[in-house]
C-alpha cells in the first residue's frame, strides 16, 4: 500500500457495495469536476449539470462512443462541501448483479474517473474538515462490527464521544501547559533567582491528575472494546467421543460439525462464529487428543494443537460417563495455569458428576440435552471480559493507533508529575506536558503525517 | 411461494444491496405512509416530512425506545408517482457491514414496515402501471446476467424494445380482427346469406402474414437469448494425461484445475465459468474415462459420465504424443451424433497430427503453449451458436413465459390462417385471432391474473 497516493482531488469511483445476486449496486464517485464527467455518458447531463445539491435524478448511463443505453440509474448529486467527502459526489445506483456494475464503472473510467484507492472517501472527509480521525476510523469498525455491540460502541465513538473526551483532557492539559509557561517565562524574565522556590509546585495539578485518571480509563477501555471487535477464540477440547461435535453444534445451532460415534471422524478442526451476549466468539472443534498412527489424523492433532496456544479461552470436555482419566488430569494442569479454561462434566444428563470430585472445578452440562448451556455462555463471558463491566455510554478507544496515543500520553504526564514531585525545574517538565497534548492532538488528526494517515486509511475496503 | 400474498399498498422494507464488507449497504423502503414512518425513527424526522421527492437528506436512524443513535445514514425520498414502485418510497444507504444494516431494518420493523416479499417492489411498479411486464422480467434478467452480452441484450428488453415490438404486432393483429369483426356484425345482421362468399378472403390476410413472420423471428431469437443468459455447459473429455486440466486452466486462465502429471489425480470432475465473446460458458474438466479399480475414482468416473450426457458441447482431447487410440475413436464415434463435438489434437507443438489423418476432423492445439487456442474458442462459439448470427438492435425473448406466449400467439394465428386458406366461415376464424390478440397482451400483461403475477414476481430476489 505504500504506492498509495491519496491527497489529489482527482475524480474517483468506486463500488460501495458488493455486485452480486441483489436488487441494486452502488457505486461513488467524488472529486473536482465530477458532475461535469458524469454528465457527458448521462441521458440526462444537461439537468445533472445545473442539479441542487443533495438532488436524485434518473437516467440511463450511455456509453459515449456507441450511445448504447447501458443500464438505467439513479443518480445522486451531492455539492461540495455538503457531501460525505466535502468535495462534488454523486451516488449512482445502478442495476444489482455483478455485469450492471461492472459495465457501468467501464464507462466512469473511460469518462475520466479512475477507479478510488481504499480508505480514499474517508481520507479526503478527513482532510476536508468533515470528520477527525477518530470518527474515520469508526467509519470502517462499523463496517467489520461482527455483533450488534461492536457495531454500538463504533457507532458511539461516530457520534464524536471519544473525539469529545480526548479534546476535553486536552484542554485541560492545555491549562496546565499554559501555566507552568507563565511561570516560566516570568521566572526566566524577572525572578530567575526563586526558580528553585517554584520547583515542585506544579501549577494546576489537580487537572493534571484528573487528566491522568481520564486517560487511564480511556486505556482501560481498550482491552474490553478489542473483545467486541476482533472477538475472542475459544477452542473445545476433549478425549475422542467426549461429545465435543455435540457441544460444538448446540453452541452453533446449526449442523457444521459432524457428529457420529466413530472415533476420530473430525480429523481436522472445524470452526464458526458465534455472538454470544454481543462478543464474537470463534468458537473451534478440535479433533481428538489421543495419539494417532493415521498421518492424516497426526496432522489435524498437529494443528489442533496449534489451535490450543492460541486459544483465548478453552472449554475442556471430560467425558462423565467414563469419568476423570489420566489424560483429562493431565490436559487439565497443564491447561490450568497459561490460559482461561472451563472444565466441562459433559453427559450429566445420564452421568452426575461424583461427590468425591471438586464441585466448583466443574461445569456439569449435557450437550445432548442442552442441559447446563445456559449457564456454561454465562461462564463463557465471565471468563472472557473478567470483572470489567462494560459502560457503554463511556467514551472507549476504538483502535491500537489510539490506544498506542493513549499511552504515550499517559506516560508523559506521568514523567511530568514524576519530575514534579522530586521538585525539578519547571523547563524539565514542560516539554513533557507538550508531549502528552501533542500525543492527544494525534488521536484526532490535529497533528499528523501523511505516512500515518496513508497506513491509516489504506486499511479500509474500497468505495469507503 | 404460494403463501406470497402481494397486492396492497402496506410500507415495505428489505436489503437491496448484500450486507457484507462493503462501504455501504442499501435498503429501500416502499408504501402508503413510508415517509411518516421513517419520521419517526430519523433525526431528521420533520424534514423528510416535508421534503420534496427525489431529495436526499443526513441524519441518523434512532431506536423509538431507547434513543439510541443506530446509523448515521443518507435518506433518499421519492414521492408518488414519481418514484421506482409509483408509491412513497426511500433509500436508506447505511454504513456497510452486516451489523449496521440488521440493525436499521430492525429499527423500520418496529417502525411499522414489512419485510417485502421477493419481487414485490418491481410487482407493485408493474401494477402502478410504471412498467409492462417485458420490462419487470428484464430487470431480474439484468440482475442475473452472468456476462455483459447477457446484460447488453436485457437492458435493451428493459428500454421497452420487447414491448414495444409485442405491441405493434398486436396492433396489427388487432386490425385483422377488427375487419373480420365487421364483416361478422355486416353478415349477420344483413348480408347472412352471402357469409359463404366472404369466406376463405379473411381481410387484411398480407399483415395477418407479416404478423406471423414477426413473431416466428420472436420465437427463434429465444434459442440465442437463453444461451446467453443460462450459458452452456461444455465438457473436457479424453484418455488420462491427454491434458484436460492444462486445457481446462488456460481457458479459465487461472489456476482452478491441479496440473499434474500423476494419472488420476483429477478424481471428480471440476468446473469454472467462463465467458466466451459474451456467451456465458460452464467449463468441466472431467476425470481420465479409463476404467478403475480405486472406488473413490470410479466415482469420479461415474460423475463424468453423467457430466457428458448433460453436456452442451463436449471437447474431446486427443494425446498427440500416443496417438489415436481404440478408446478415443470410440468415445468420438460414440458422441459425434449425439451431440456438437471437437475433437482437439493436443500436444501439437511437439507431435503434428500426422499426415494419414482428416485434417478437417482435428482441432490441432497445444494447451502447454496456448498455440490455437484462438481457433478453438471460434469453433466453440460457431458449434455453440449455429448459423443463427445475433442480432443485438432486433427485438428479442426474454424469458420462457414470453417464449410460451409467442408460441401461444403463433399457433393461433397460424390455424387462423389455416382456416381461412379453407375458406372457413369468419365466425370460426375470429376466436382464434382474438386468441393470438390476448397471448400477446399476456406477454406485456395488459391481461393478466394473480397466479401467473405470482409465480413471476416470486422468482425475483428480495428488495427488487
Amino acid at each position: 500500500m505504500t504506492t498509495a497516493s491519496y491527497g489529489d482531488d482527482d475524480p474517483i469511483a468506486a463500488f460501495a457495495t458488493i455486485p452480486g445476486n441483489s436488487a441494486l449496486t452502488l457505486i461513488r464517485c467524488s472529486g473536482k469536476g465530477s458532475p461535469e464527467l458524469a454528465a457527458a455518458v448521462f441521458s440526462a447531463g444537461e439537468k445533472l449539470l445545473h442539479a441542487a445539491g443533495n438532488t436524485v435524478i434518473r437516467g440511463w448511463i450511455v456509453a459515449p462512443d456507441t450511445a448504447e443505453l447501458v443500464d438505467d440509474v439513479m443518480l445522486s448529486v451531492f455539492r461540495a462541501p455538503k457531501s460525505y467527502t466535502g468535495e462534488d459526489s454523486l451516488d449512482i445506483s445502478c442495476h444489482g448483479g455483478s455485469a450492471a456494475g461492472n459495465a457501468v464503472m467501464g464507462i466512469l473510467r473511460s469518462a475520466g474517473f479512475r477507479d478510488a484507492l481504499p480508505g480514499e472517501f474517508t481520507f479526503r472527509s478527513f482532510m476536508n474538515g468533515k470528520i477527525d480521525l477518530t470518527r474515520s476510523e469508526s467509519v470502517m469498525e462499523i463496517v467489520s462490527a461482527k455483533t450488534d455491540m461492536g457495531r454500538h460502541h463504533a457507532v458511539h465513538r461516530l457520534s464524536g464521544v471519544l473525539e469529545q473526551e480526548v479534546n476535553s483532557i486536552k484542554q485541560k492539559l492545555v491549562a496546565v501547559l499554559a501555566s507552568a509557561e507563565i511561570f516560566l517565562d516570568y521566572s526566566e524574565d524577572e525572578i530567575s533567582a526563586d526558580n528553585n522556590e517554584i520547583a515542585g509546585r506544579l501549577p494546576n495539578r489537580e487537572l493534571a491528575l484528573e487528566s491522568l485518571a481520564r486517560l487511564q480509563e480511556l486505556a482501560q477501555s481498550w482491552q474490553r472494546q478489542r473483545i467486541y471487535q476482533e472477538g475472542i477464540l475459544a477452542v473445545i477440547a476433549g478425549r475422542t467421543n467426549a461429545g465435543k461435535s455435540s457441544l460444538f453444534n448446540l453452541l452453533i445451532k446449526e449442523e457444521r460439525s459432524i457428529v457420529t460415534d466413530v472415533p476420530g471422524t473430525t480429523r481436522d478442526w472445524i470452526e464458526a462464529w458465534v455472538s454470544i451476549e454481543g462478543i464474537p466468539v470463534r468458537l473451534a472443534d478440535t479433533a481428538g487428543l489421543r495419539e494417532s498412527a493415521d498421518p492424516v489424523e497426526k496432522i489435524g492433532i498437529e494443528r489442533s494443537r496449534d489451535l490450543l496456544e492460541a486459544a483465548d479461552l478453552v472449554l475442556y470436555l471430560v467425558d462423565g460417563e467414563t469419568g476423570l482419566t489420566d489424560a483429562d488430569h493431565t490436559f487439565v494442569n497443564n491447561t490450568r495455569h497459561n490460559k482461561p479454561l472451563l472444565v466441562l462434566w459433559n453427559k450429566a444428563d445420564i452421568a452426575p458428576l461424583p461427590e468425591n470430585l471438586n464441585h466448583d472445578d466443574f461445569l456439569c452440562v449435557s450437550a445432548k440435552t442442552g442441559k447446563g448451556i445456559a449457564e456454561l455462555t454465562s461462564a463463557m463471558i465471565a471468563a472472557i471480559t473478567g470483572e470489567h463491566q462494560l459502560q457503554t455510554d463511556a467514551a472507549s478507544i476504538g483502535t491500537a493507533r489510539q490506544k498506542n496515543l493513549v499511552d504515550a500520553a499517559i506516560t508523559a504526564l506521568q514523567e511530568a508529575l514524576h519530575l514534579a514531585e522530586r521538585e525539578e525545574p519547571l523547563d524539565l517538565i514542560a516539554p513533557m506536558l507538550r508531549e502528552a497534548v501533542n500525543s492527544l492532538g494525534e488521536i484526532t488528526g490535529e497533528v499528523s503525517t501523511a505516512d500515518i494517515l496513508e497506513e491509516m486509511f489504506s486499511k479500509f475496503c474500497v468505495g469507503k
